[in-house]
């Protein structure tokens, strides 16, 4: 049973294992830095349905299918699903898993999403709530571009410090006294809001919640950054995670750039992909957690990843009546454990 | 520790209580039924505020402020906050709670968020993965009407089928170990979708979602339905109501009939207030069960009450898109507890 450690890490003594995992991107994302880890790659990225938001349930299915299929599980052997998405009212996840027939728990974390879900997934997993849960989440460019910014044919332009969301979906097996890369110890956010109000600008929104996870997560564990192989943050992109590191240095006197990595920063290169300030979405701190992070782990070429998810918690609305980004970050310590 | 009965529903043998709960309510669910149950009645439904998102926010807030005033408890007593909402990115929720820094698990279940969220609470207290938890939701009938249907100035007018979003909001706080009502089982439900396509007939979408959960319920707990002195749908209104009668008789060989009750049906007076199908939205279940039940059950004039919420998981979007409506329904069952 978790044991609460701190004012907010839950450590996990029973270790729950990651049993399986997948990840599915769009073109894009396949032609990126990371291609070759995916487990598919649509070139198509209708996935041969006729919505934008079809088609992300779509890959989102694809994800938590595939992930089944390397745990070597049916639907029926899984006692809870953990999801959830950045279209409204979460559709991409709903109409990816309406005929699953698994016990759902909506989740809305916006791009922590992952995070979310695996720290759900961990604490009811290891508290013997459940044995099996499927944590998952997707994110989809064109649907976001859509639903967040203006139509594609539109053409609007992005600023610099604008990202790009990824096309992408991840989904893991969690099981206890499963044999997989472990979850150590979670951690649920709280909001913070620094009084960002440029929708253009989600990194710079979301590094103070970053830096307030993580800075709780070291101090209620005792460890120091260097006690990680990494510290992977969910999708601040370049802007954001500037930042981040600056404000963990002045306000914390916390040094993290020697471990640090950020999911936006790693999907998409820089320097061929156009993608201004790096890759965001719910999508692509979940592809690459469930691909590359995990095979890294699994093959103990790393050992101890604390994942920051992050996520902003406005609406186009919200922007539009002149408010202020809330955000929120979750974090997840995945170890290579004993397996 | 949660001990899971038969195949989808928790025992909880803490008994997890509700320390405290408030509801508060528009002017027009004021002069319903229940009027005089809630802690709070606007009879300004902007709230001072200057847009309806705004003013489902500050309506959420209240109902949080005053659940933790009469659990004589403060945010930082408090582990963890589950709760989500209707608008587009839950946004109800977050900026509601934005200030509060309590660690927040962010949740979509359309109308069922209430039944969803005190789930939650439960198991995670029961657990003793947490000691205290808030669950609660929203809903308001402006941003509603705006983001899910027309402009209030369009004037669209509803046919028979359709509902009548209530403006309300509900909280209640859940401790581990604590006195009053007790949260005695949980159960998180399954999608369903029986291909309702009508976005004016949402009770008709989730009443087979509310079937399949009472029924699971009912034969994982050995239970007949005389065995509680209320079955309680969240918003399935009069079509869904009568249509979820007819499905668990004919369907499951179950009838309800006597102990039936619909929060929906109850939160206004289908003679003089012309809400068509009955009542609607997060906040309809959520302030319904925040006050009038579980003051019933800490008054003991109820004992067992089997409260199932049910939400319609489809947007705008999919419902343009000719997609139909998949439902969901998670039940809690409440007791008056030893007290």
């Amino acid at each position: 049973m978790a044991i609460k450690q701190g004012s907010y890490t839950f450590v996990l003594p029973t270790r729950p294992a990651i049993v399986g995992s997948a990840a599915v991107v769009g073109s894009k994302e396949g032609q990126g830095p990371l291609g070759t880890e995916f487990d598919y790659v649509f070139d198509d990225v209708t996935l041969g349905e006729d919505s934008w938001e079809k088609a992300e349930s779509a890959l989102h299915r694809e994800a938590v299918t595939r992930a089944l299929a390397k745990a070597e599980k049916t639907p029926s052997q899984v006692d809870m699903i953990f999801s959830g998405d950045l279209l409204n009212q979460c559709v991409g996840t709903t109409f990816s898993i309406r005929e699953l027939n698994i016990p759902f728990t909506g989740l809305y974390g916006a791009c922590s999403t992952m995070a979310l879900s695996l720290a759900l997934a961990g604490l009811m997993t290891d508290g013997g709530i459940i044995d099996t849960a499927i944590a998952a989440t997707s994110s989809h460019f064109c649907s976001a571009e859509k639903q967040f910014r203006q139509p594609l044919e539109y053409g609007g332009q992005k600023p610099p410090s604008a990202q790009w969301t990824a096309t992408a979906a991840g989904a893991a097996i969690v099981e206890k006294g499963g044999k997989g890369v472990e979850i150590e110890a979670v951690h649920i956010g709280r909001i913070q809001d620094k009084g960002i109000k440029d929708a253009n600008n989600m990194g710079a929104a979301m590094a103070p919640a970053a830096c307030e996870t993580i800075a709780s997560f070291l101090e209620d564990m005792g460890d120091t950054p260097q006690d990680y192989d990494m510290i992977l943050t969910g999708d601040l992109g370049k802007v954001g995670s500037t930042l981040l590191l600056e404000l963990l240095e002045l306000e914390k006197g916390i040094d993290i750039s020697r471990v640090h990595s950020d999911c936006g920063n790693m999907i998409f290169d820089f320097e061929t992909q156009d993608v201004n300030s790096g890759g965001s979405g719910c999508g692509c701190s979940g592809a690459v957690v469930c691909s590359y992070i995990i095979n890294r782990l699994a093959q103990k070429k790393l050992n101890r990843v604390l994942f920051v998810g992050t996520g902003a918690l406005m609406s186009p609305v919200t922007s539009l009546q002149g408010e202020s980004v809330p955000s929120i970050s979750h974090a997840v310590l995945l170890t290579s454990g004993g397996q």
